[in-house]
């Protein structure tokens, strides 16, 4: 057994396979852990090697793959190590250790996602995994994809702390007449149709985006009828919500 | 949308939080997976800054965990990339995708398996994450624990192609009455009895680790009565394995 005292990390260096393609320009309103949830469709580019589609053979096996990512965006290294975090799930108001959260805020900035399988293809010179339930941000790194094993990975009976049961849409969503008529004027990405990008932004909108403490009647009283914005691909998506029940997409902008 | 034509592999450094203190010095016999088999306790010591105590404030609240780890004795780099592996599930013939398996041989060497939460404690001026279910080579650097999230990452319908269905305890497991007289004369690791020890050798036997060829009768007819070794901790056991479906421990040996 290594038992040396002098015990310091050491530098593992790891290469992006790939890149993410996701509708999601920003953090704000990804729906967390979204593969159980949705079925929010992106794909991953492939980076060579890694693009020889040998490197997939058998994958269609599979329902669900993990991705293995990094945090682009988040930055928690030796230097800066803190290791509290306040979890969205529990209000923003207590503090939980990281590795007891699934925070992007963590020591390598590595994230952990379930998604579903859908299909492998090469277009343009680019192979592309495309995966059902993505969670990340457009651009994420890629550091790995896996099969899931359900005899391993499965664990349906286990505690899960303060992420005890999935988050539930609580948002009814409603279309402002105009933004049927804007939807149309606008580019949209090539796997996207006006219908998929409105179920896009229902799907998105219905888990309520907004920090916890917008929640509350006396931040609603100060700030009535507050327009959220919310970027999927390039478009910016305007809403106001009512009653923490209803929410209401005003327009749909360049 | 990233549409970069000249998408290249960019280097992502990570630093090990800690390391994996478990009973296998080598790879054979370490059972695949093994969290959702065995019970087999190791622990990881962190590393500071990671040793901090409130890293792990809430964690009791999981009862499973995901260690994201480097497979240290694998190499699969950018240079020596190669796309096919042969799984041992498949007997070894069959050729498939390294991202449609759990293979140690893959891009950036990176592991993942759920583990059992057991207990953190700080001694010796340490703190070790101790946990049940280990099949990681002792001595693994450790990239990331993050907490199970049963709604988030449990999937019990997924479809896992040929990996689908758990690996069986196949040998039924006897003792040399030498057996029992050698291990009172070995000093174990601390976290070990003798009669954890036996079990622990038991967990691990009954999975068969023969490679699969092993079990061919003509490959048993030129080799009789073959002697096998598995390195547990610092001990050499040795057993033999009869008609496929019995093993008999026959030494342990420092």
């Amino acid at each position: 057994m290594s038992q040396d005292p002098s015990l310091s990390t050491a530098v593992i260096e790891c290469h992006s396979i790939g890149e993410m393609i996701t509708p999601f320009s920003q953090k704000f309103g990804i729906p967390r852990q979204s593969s159980s949830l949705t079925d929010i469709p992106g794909y991953i580019r492939l980076i060579p090697p890694y693009d020889d589609i040998n490197g997939f053979r058998g994958i269609d096996m599979f329902s669900h793959l993990w991705i293995v990512f990094q945090f682009n965006q988040s930055v928690n290294s030796t230097q800066t190590y803190s290791p509290l975090i306040r979890p969205p799930r529990l209000g923003g108001n207590e503090k939980i250790g990281v590795f007891a959260s699934r925070s992007s805020f963590r020591p390598n900035n590595i994230g952990l996602s379930k998604v579903k399988f859908s299909h492998i293809e090469r277009i343009n010179g680019e192979t592309r995994l495309h995966i059902l339930g993505v969670d990340c941000l457009n651009g994420t790194p890629i550091l790995d994809i896996k099969p899931y094993v359900a005899y391993a990975d499965s664990e349906s009976d286990a505690q899960s702390g303060f992420a005890d049961g999935a988050p539930k849409p609580t948002l009814r969503i409603s279309f402002a007449e105009q933004v049927f008529t804007q939807i149309n004027t606008h580019v949209l990405p090539e796997t996207q149709t006006p219908q998929t990008f409105l179920t896009l932004i229902e799907q998105v909108i219905a888990y309520d985006p907004r920090p916890a403490y917008h929640k509350n009647p006396d931040y609603q009283a100060q700030y009535p009828n507050k327009k959220y914005h919310i970027i999927l691909f390039d478009l910016d998506i305007e809403f106001i919500v009512t009653d923490n029940q209803h929410a209401h997409i005003i327009n749909i902008k360049a």
